[in-house]
């Protein structure tokens, strides 16, 4: 497992509970930190080679880092690192068309490769991940005990969702969902909470929803438990990041000429959010100056 | 209860059972059938007259119709058959504001009056429902057995939202909700489909994301068994109906001048789905050509 950051982390763990042999590297083991110190069953090295040398062959290196420059590194050390047969696992969030090039990089090397997504966040370690992996048939049969391991049970929780690529796209795709989901229930709660006349609980309508209502959900059951606290709407300000996966959806409702309105609008929403409307903004609001002579906020006030 | 279809009718089993006397009535009664004959526990009544007499004051008559004139040409009757100090519930998805209006009318004949919002559908029957009250609080103790009685448990499924109006609002704010999940599930299993390239298996990734995944929920619950007909997508049409109160959340969004993008989006999508945006895509076409000399669908291709 390279990278043992919060997902990697705790993958190692359940993997390692599992009773899997488990080898770890990460950048704050090179520092002399051993994130994984508490978990005797993840035998933690101080760097990549070693690492890659405690690991019987044919290997299965795992990547759970942040997509993009931090995992093309690793996989380019890997590259001068690994022999023929082993095979890497991108389970980080990226973008299914870079690992799908990034199969065909390795290939040279006969390096085998497949991509995994993983959902479950912080809870994965207690309830296991759900996992979506793209893979050829023959890869995904030496991944099966891992997946086992990992999964919310033996035969539940992963899936084999096609070739390399497919799992990125899959897991993608769950995000983009995620998106327009978490967009409808914030709207709603804030409808609520617009209407102080009747001065609704909406901790209490939250909790309600829960049970018995078509939205229930585990985005509900989230929202649900963060109204508990009666300052949750003091605690944050109202920027939301984005963090890839909408962006990319979206590209791919682009793509394919599909229509995917309320995950871009959602997508939308958090650029909003971000200040990003400003400059349309302050063009509408001198436009509505020019044409009626409305009065404009000013750029200091 | 009046009005026995497919809501009322389970609820009036679902009261029956919990050990409550409950009459019925139905305009399909009023015709000499029962619907309910099944359950001896509700007892129908063949007119409305002949039903609110067999309750003994102060009576509580909940109504499960059609929102709308369904709606008001019976409270319009029972205005002749109630006594002061009875009170009116009517569970069938009105606007809040009407039922407001409604409260205020009823008053003069000191009737009482408090509205329902109510979720769950044909599993309410089984596993009991979602039910959100607007109801003075001297009304809501009259009304706390039947809550508790209809509810998931006796605490659980139903909350006194707050004053007449807060039920019905609480549940069009729910059925807002709920538009833009199910349009960024559906979209998010469209872009999959849109992807012949992986192959990827709908019914299996609905099925997987039922477990451990951040959109794990109730729609997903249902499209997953929606998907598992291998025909699912040959056995409907594409159009979408929408039965208001996606309307009336959007409309109050704009009341109340708080952006909800997604649920309009979503109630837009339905518009669309319904033929609706011909006449804009028609002239879309027509610029097209009028300015890049671009070829355009004719009317009877």
């Amino acid at each position: 497992m390279i990278g043992l950051g919060r997902m990697g982390g705790n993958m190692a763990r359940r993997l390692a509970r599992a009773g899997l042999t488990v080898h770890g590297f990460d950048a704050l083991a090179a520092q002399g930190e051993n994130p994984l110190a508490d978990e005797p069953g993840v035998q933690v090295h101080a760097d990549l080679a070693r690492c890659i040398a405690a690991l019987p062959a044919p290997r299965v290196v795992w990547l759970m880092l942040p997509a993009g420059d931090a995992t093309d590194a690793v996989i380019a050390q890997l590259r001068g690192l690994l022999k023929a047969g082993d095979l890497i696992v991108d389970g980080g969030n990226a973008n299914y068309l870079s690992s799908q090039a990034q199969e065909k990089r390795l290939i040279a090397d006969q390096i085998g490769f497949a991509d995994c997504g993983v959902s479950g966040g912080i809870w994965g370690l207690q309830n296991g991940y759900c996992l979506m992996f793209g893979a050829s048939t023959e890869h995904m049969t030496r991944l099966r005990a891992i997946a086992q391991a990992l999964a919310v049970g033996p035969d539940t929780g992963w899936l084999h969702c096609g070739p390399v690529g497919a799992g990125h796209f899959s897991k993608m795709i769950h995000n983009g969902i995620e998106y327009g989901m978490m967009q409808s229930i914030a709207e709603g709660f804030a409808l609520l909470k617009g209407k102080p006349q009747f001065n609704i609980d909406l901790a209490q309508v939250a909790e309600l929803w829960r049970h018995g209502s078509v939205v229930r959900s585990w985005l509900l059951d989230l929202t649900a438990t963060a109204l508990k606290d009666p300052k949750a709407f003091e605690s944050v300000g109202p920027l939301v990041a984005d963090s890839g996966e909408g962006r990319w959806t979206v590209d791919e409702a682009i793509r394919q000429g599909t229509p995917a309105p309320v995950i871009a609008m959602a997508l939308m929403s958090r650029f909003d959010s971000q200040g990003s409307a400003d400059n349309a903004n302050k063009l509408l609001s001198l436009m509505r100056k020019g044409f009626g002579g409305h009065t404009t906020q000013r750029a200091d006030s």
